[in-house]
């Protein structure tokens, strides 16, 4: 099974505290990360979904930025309040969450 | 643009040295990553493609492992003489590099 049904990327870029762009690292993406990987083995997805922490995903800005592939769905401003129902409704529900979608907005 | 045309996919997992596993990481993924990262920009991608620097790819054995989505293409043993062919083919051409294709195996 080379191919996950659900590839989950969350930015744990560190930037220097006072950067003007701000980074998902200072908003939390660490803990946030191991919670949603404890969460998706928890929740039995661990057969056929990826949790990947990753380098800058390029919304500082609207951090903490998580991607779900191959969806190429993008969520902002993640916080661990969101985790349960971005489990329950994306990676097992298979619906996008609507009011987390990342607006069309230019990479940083 | 938030959404990527290729999120180009680099495990740099480190582990110790003598671990039975092996990882991309003492495979030379920090130096791969580092050059396809330049490769895409050189090649006028840097507007539509993001490459990452990721934990596990869950294929340590068969590392440098790659993973190029929405497409949710694996590559297996990428090493730095492959890049030039990945960038051209699959990030410009839009067709996968056959010959490096990730087997049809269990995650490590």
């Amino acid at each position: 099974m080379p191919k996950p049904h659900h590839h989950v990327l969350v930015c744990l870029n560190q930037r220097p505290p006072g950067n003007p762009k701000g980074s998902c690292g200072e908003k939390g993406s660490e803990a946030l990360f191991d919670r949603l990987k404890a969460m998706v083995k928890e929740a039995g997805l661990g057969d056929r979904a990826i949790v990947n922490r990753t380098s800058c995903l390029k919304h500082c800005s609207r951090g903490v930025t998580v991607a779900v592939q191959p969806d190429n769905v993008w969520y902002a401003q993640v916080t661990a309040g969101d985790l349960e129902e971005l489990c329950a409704t994306h990676l097992e529900g298979g619906r996008p969450v609507t009011r987390l979608l990342m607006p069309d907005i230019p990479w940083e």
